[in-house]
């Protein structure tokens, strides 16, 4: 027999052994979201957190409104199963005044829509004043070198790649210009690095997001300005212009601060000691209402209790939802999180997160061995009618991610991305911009994949 | 050996035959798709139908002007492939007062967001006052029956079920009570009729829609009002306010009037007599700019000959785009062009409509014989990495439905559908409900299939 005719008999018997709790499953699927999109509660819980709460960065009082008000929430599904874990986070504030301007000699100045990035240090209060260089890769950089860097602002200008049919894929391809830009930049004695904003498509919305600086090179500001923006800066410099820009950013960063993850569980009722942790991220960036980032995945998550609860179903294994703090600009929260499972020795049999937006979820990331891919795999099948397909080797989140040393399987849910980059990490990030149905939608695939996990194991 | 057991053997010589083909077919549906995402002109040429033409009811000057605009667009593609045939339409308009107003005793008259269906008459001049009786089923109609609804409006006020995961399938569950509703109200003496809106969500937005008379029973007077004005409507009902509505149109149905199809070809090289026909519709609502219904099939269907000659494609076979006219109400397009096919003994060996909207692309409905079907779904693999997934039993359109009966095997590009019935047939179905990448994925999508049929033939 050759392998594929035995890998194909295989399925077939794995389908065989799946058909005989078909039934039940597929009834419970088909409660988890009739009870989703009848009466789902999720887009009204996020209109409440982007509308009374909205801009919630770590050490900010958003943030603090956040937990309160997550913890608040759980308390109403699951009044004895919320816990908050102490986590210590780092408090960068934006400031008042951003402003980056191009001035041309016997024209008005410009404005180019900008932000500084998370984490950037402040210009000189009047500002920082210097010639701009425009770079399309870091191997560009380098060949310019310090002879044509010093004493510049260095503008990358990197475009996200359209030809990603995921745009994650297109996010990762570029997204070091930010996290490393500035530092690259000062290695050649830049002044200051612009970004093109890590976005889709092309509007006047700056985005900003963390960046990393290196300890032994000096610290330089560094902002995101808007793809609009971009394009007259590239202009400009196409032209030849004589201009020189000047930039004013007064971001600091402050003493750490206490906050919360706020954590919520059912416990299972045959097998309570194995965890199946879901979650999103609670923080979201100052400029916006995090709306999809990760309001969403919040969503996603919490009322995956709310619908257990709803269609009357107890797990056999125990569900931990956790409202992680500080994704965005330092993983204090998910850290924090697997410090504690590590030290109790908990197990884990899998951890699932959401922070890809509130789109039509298409099925889930998954990085785990092969028996247990395998066995989702098998769950496919059922999910399908739901609109579930894609079942990839890959994935997890940056909240979870600790996790991984401790050998836990790693998921996320994949959502449709093509709209994401638009609104990520900017003011546009908005209630209004997530779709009722296509948000609830998500928490019940991320409910029917934890019911799944809770009545078979992993 | 058991039945399973060989399905999946020959599953598995299959893929093997079609992995002979792969390498070069991959190939060039990564390119279909990196032009589509980079280069794709839908989206600028779906601005200018919407925003320089804008709404295009059969007969009207809009549509004469969109047929004039496609074939000169069709022309700048394949220069010597595009010929008008003509078609005669019906030509209904809606008259500029559209009123309904609900009249309390004693209270301010309130005025219903709505809008006449296509195809109503009028009501006289002064309007028609009557009391409203409200329905939820054609059962409760007849319950009711002559003594209850005599000299009444019936309302009826059905909503779309939230529970289909896929909105077509509520849709077509809602239609009724808009396509046959006011005939079976007038049936039992009613002097006008009323529908919710067949919309997914609560707004302000009446959707319009086409409805059919039976000729044996009074023609009466029918309207849709906004879902947020039938849930008013339904309060006011349930309280048991005294009051009366008065409903003024001034729609009215003029003769018929020429119009015409838009087709566009390229021969194919190898089968010229085979062809594979695509389309959308170029008519559209009247009260909208008819963005996602159907400009977007136009997209879709258009810019494949665009694409097919960016990339260096030449087909097979014959690839014709047909841009129907008179979908929305009449469907007289879609029949003219069967009936010149079967008098012209042309060979159709795939027929493809896009007309669900243009969101990210799932897959296809396919309505073939079994052999067509596997052949198609064959293809999966090449497809499921653009994020195509959905290869179903059924499908097909309206405009190509009258090429079933030559025996055509009918597909329709299957899209996400969460968002399409807040737009459908409103005001609001306008350009910027589009997505740019989503409307060229969809594009892309079409192009694949059309590709692999002229490869493959079916």
């Amino acid at each position: 027999m050759n392998k594929l005719l035995l890998s194909l008999l295989l399925t077939s018997l794995s389908l065989h052994s799946l058909a005989q709790t078909n039934a039940r499953d597929s009834v419970m699927i088909n409660k988890i979201f009739d009870e989703a999109l009848v009466n789902g509660k999720g887009y009204q819980w996020l209109e409440m957190l982007t509308k009374n709460i909205g801009a919630r960065l770590s050490g900010s009082p958003g943030a603090d409104r956040a937990v309160a008000w997550c913890d608040s929430l759980c308390r109403s599904i699951v009044p004895d199963g919320v816990t908050l874990q102490p986590v210590t986070v780092p408090y960068w504030v934006r400031g008042a005044k951003e402003e980056v301007m191009l001035l041309e000699k016997g024209q008005q100045p410009v404005t180019l829509a900008a932000c500084a990035l998370g984490g950037s240090v402040a210009t000189p209060a009047e500002g920082l004043l210097a010639p701009v260089v425009m770079v399309h890769s870091f191997e560009e950089l380098e060949k310019l070198g310090e002879a044509n860097i010093k004493g510049k602002i260095v503008f990358y200008t990197y475009e996200m790649d359209q030809r990603f049919i995921n745009t994650f894929g297109a996010y990762a391809d570029a997204v070091g210009y930010r996290w490393r830009g500035p530092s690259e930049a000062a290695r050649f004695g830049a002044v200051a690095s612009i970004t093109r904003s890590i976005a889709i498509n092309v509007d006047d919305f700056p985005h900003t997001g963390s960046m990393r600086y290196i300890d032994s090179l000096p610290k330089i500001p560094c902002a995101a300005i808007s793809t609009k923006a971009a394009e007259l800066l590239e202009q400009r410099l196409k032209e030849n212009k004589q201009f020189k820009i000047n930039m004013k950013l007064n971001c600091q960063t402050l003493a750490d601060k206490p906050s919360h993850n706020v954590i919520a569980e059912i416990k299972g009722n045959e097998f309570p000691d194995q965890i199946i942790v879901i979650g999103g991220h609670l923080d979201a960036w100052d400029n916006g209402e995090g709306a999809h980032d990760d309001g969403a995945g919040i969503m996603h998550t919490v009322e995956v209790l709310r619908l257990f609860k709803a269609i009357g179903y107890q797990p056999k294994r125990t569900i931990r939802v956790v409202s992680f703090m500080n994704e965005e600009n330092g993983l204090r929260g998910g850290k924090a999180y697997a410090q504690l499972s590590e030290k109790l020795e908990e197990k884990h049999i899998a951890a699932i997160e959401s922070d890809e937006g509130g789109f039509t979820p298409i099925g889930f990331g998954i990085d785990a061995n092969s028996s247990q891919f395998n066995k989702i795999k098998t769950w496919q099948p059922l999910l399908e009618k739901f609109g579930l397909w894609h079942f990839t080797e890959g994935g997890g989140g940056a909240d979870i991610s600790p996790l991984k040393p401790q050998g836990v399987p790693l998921m996320n849910l994949a959502v449709d991305s093509q709209r994401y980059f638009e609104y990520h990490h900017t003011a546009n990030d908005t209630f209004d911009k997530v779709h009722k149905r296509e948000l609830h939608l998500g928490t019940a695939a991320m409910a029917a994949m934890v019911y799944l996990i809770s009545e078979y194991g992993l």
